[in-house]
């Protein structure tokens, strides 16, 4: 049943019934009366996470202490959460880890990329990517050790078959656009990209663990991304890096920790990193932190990505189809297509931010990026077919009742 | 009462009972018959954790999720902790954050003054310190743009005072020694180096929280930390790192992320760093492990570091008394010299491993460190006079047992 026989609320609650993945809901919490399409930003609490967190502080911590590191395995927690998130982006164990955040695990990706293509000097990113990668190529090209350009490609800029030459040693990409939700054609780029015979980096914070990604298949190089959002590993999770097996021996970058060393208890005085993925870790993690994220892993197991990616598509389907209905005059900025649409929704509305806080007031959580764009993300392992149809009518309630006259749904009160 | 006069077991328990920090160990979980003394490596919990932690988890995830980044303080809490890192090592509000690790805050330290030092093309560290200060050392010589030198000082290498020329950029200190113990003269050697017209980066991972530190009063550059010994934030909680007032605005490093931004939510396209210690920032922190650094610090709420420094050296001194008395022939690796002397004592010990195992089996918690240093550390907050007793009672009776004879004191488990 595509979204296209839901033309009733209804329909939408019995095909949630129905629904394959219905069950997977009741892995979290979700608030009473809040109808949440925010885990493109922040994913809820998987149901285990309160107990098992709780077991780590207290018992790990408070009662076995220091003895943790062994007993509880704190020290094999990054590879060992690397393996499973590689695994739900097709990697292989052994090419990913867990660790640090997202900015700086790129700045890792972007110098290694680098260092394996010496005679060039070019670092290409897209114009309109999250900022922190824009930032982060800058202080990586600044660090590189020789004088290296940034290139932006995308909105104001060219397209990258304009730039891509044999000065370009890698390219940084958005797997998912953070604002618009449009999803790239990862195979067809990276083979431009390699056929150019340069390197990339991936950016999956908007699609790990809901759009399917092919790592090994499509011999991706370096990726990094994020726990927090559809991985639900909770708040400033520590994000990951995957280093494809080939260019691990010869991956460098500069923040070499003692995490990185073969031997990091041997306490050499030089630096000698990791034959392996270990080398992309550098110092010591925040294990309750990545026990989330542990906790967050276990509530998608036994769920495959590509259910995940159909019931995420005919939920944003259901919700752009609905929006045109209801208000034709939006301006939804997300691609219709499937094959180009992550697990969100923009849309571009001079009043979004007073609408979003509006619909906030009314249960629906979604969030506003300045200068004019209301973003929606449906997560699959708990957004229903009814929250959609729900949101679609309560944002069409707020826009007919020109909420932005109320002065309190202008109040800026900070940022998320 | 010094600790002359504790000659008896019951002497230190009449001194416990009379101290005046004596009821801070409430505050604080310490397991059923464990003598603690490893909280050099990693603190207890402080019992306050569990409950705020679990609000933290339940509530402000859980239940108010994303908004929990406003209404919860989440965006403030690097600075606002930084703040309160600060109040115990003598800096200003405004010159430190909580964030990332210390091996990645050592990073943008010495970038920062690498490149506040243009013309210098030399980085001192020491050959016996941490050894992930030595390679982040390394890391950032390679990244820093021009041709730099790391030179040694300490055990095999020169003093300080042979290599401090017009060439040397900035000098990387431990304050406190992790194996020895010992603890250096920072207001000497600071402005030793800084007579040299160099800058210095003090690691005080062993020393924040157990030692006086005057960070603006004797002009530091720059400070980096870890949380999680000492200060007992849970392990792995996230770093400090402090930057004196007139350096922030020119102190640059490579980790360029968002969080750093002068307007992390303008979404500029180009870098432009925050005015003041925020450029230090990078990445969104883990949440969770963040407020146990909060908790932690609340622990300390109204304790003097004046108190505990006094308390620490009392502490120390007086298992250095009794392991003499009652073993002569061991090796005490730590200065008797008080104004030498961090928290921590080592004695160096061919067997040390095993002995170190015995005593955990006997609830001594200390650690090893090889290739022969038996580790114990004294955290004023919660060790008690009467636990210093029984240690070196233990220690010796392991010691005059010979358990190293007995094969599973001997099985290596991995390492803590």
């Amino acid at each position: 049943m595509s979204s296209a026989s839901m033309t009733s609320r209804e329909a939408c609650v019995a095909r949630d019934s129905a629904h394959p993945l219905h069950g997977l809901r009741d892995r979290f919490v979700l608030p009473e009366g809040i109808i949440y399409l925010d885990g493109n930003s922040l994913g809820p609490m998987p149901r285990a996470a309160a107990g098992i967190l709780n077991r780590t502080i207290e018992q790990e911590w408070g009662q076995d202490l220091i003895r943790s590191w062994n007993s509880a395995g704190w020290f094999e927690m990054p590879l060992q959460l690397g393996d499973r998130v590689g695994a739900l982006m097709g990697a292989a164990p052994g090419q990913t880890v867990v660790c640090d955040t997202t900015s700086i695990n790129l700045y890792k990706a972007i110098h290694a990329a680098i260092g394996l293509r010496p005679d060039r000097d070019v670092v290409i990113a897209e114009g309109d990517s999250f900022p922190t990668d824009l930032y982060i190529v800058e202080g990586a090209i600044k660090s590189a050790g020789r004088p290296m350009k940034r290139r932006l490609i995308g909105v104001d800029g060219p397209a990258i078959e304009a730039l891509l030459d044999r000065n370009v040693a890698v390219v940084v990409l958005s797997h998912v656009n953070y604002r618009t939700g449009e999803l790239l054609d990862m195979a067809a780029i990276t083979k431009k990209i390699h056929d150019a015979g340069a390197l990339v980096v991936w950016d999956l914070c908007h699609s790990i663990g809901v759009v399917e990604i092919e790592f090994d298949r499509q011999a991706i190089d370096f990726a990094v991304g994020c726990t927090y959002k559809y991985l639900n590993g909770g708040p400033g999770s520590p994000a990951f890096i995957a280093v494809a097996k080939p260019h691990q021996a010869e991956a460098q970058h500069p923040l070499s920790g003692w995490w990185g060393h073969a031997a990091p208890f041997a306490f050499d005085r030089d630096f000698r990193p990791d034959a392996g993925i270990k080398r992309f870790l550098c110092g010591t993690q925040p294990i309750i932190s990545l026990r989330g994220v542990e906790v967050a892993l276990e509530a998608m197991d036994g769920v495959a990505v590509a259910a995940l990616r159909q019931k995420s598509l005919a939920l944003t389907e259901l919700f752009m189809t609905r929006v045109s209905a209801l208000l034709p005059v939006l301006e939804i900025v997300t691609p219709r297509q499937p094959s180009l649409r992550g697990s969100q929704v923009g849309i571009a509305f001079d009043r979004g931010y007073a609408v979003v806080q509006a619909m906030i007031e009314r249960g629906v959580i979604g969030d506003f990026r300045a200068p004019d764009l209301m973003r929606f993300g449906f997560a699959p392992l708990y957004v229903r077919f009814q929250d959609v149809w729900d949101a679609a009518e309560i944002l069409t309630d707020c826009i007919n009742a020109e909420v932005w006259r109320e002065p309190r749904f202008n109040r800026q009160l900070g940022v998320t």
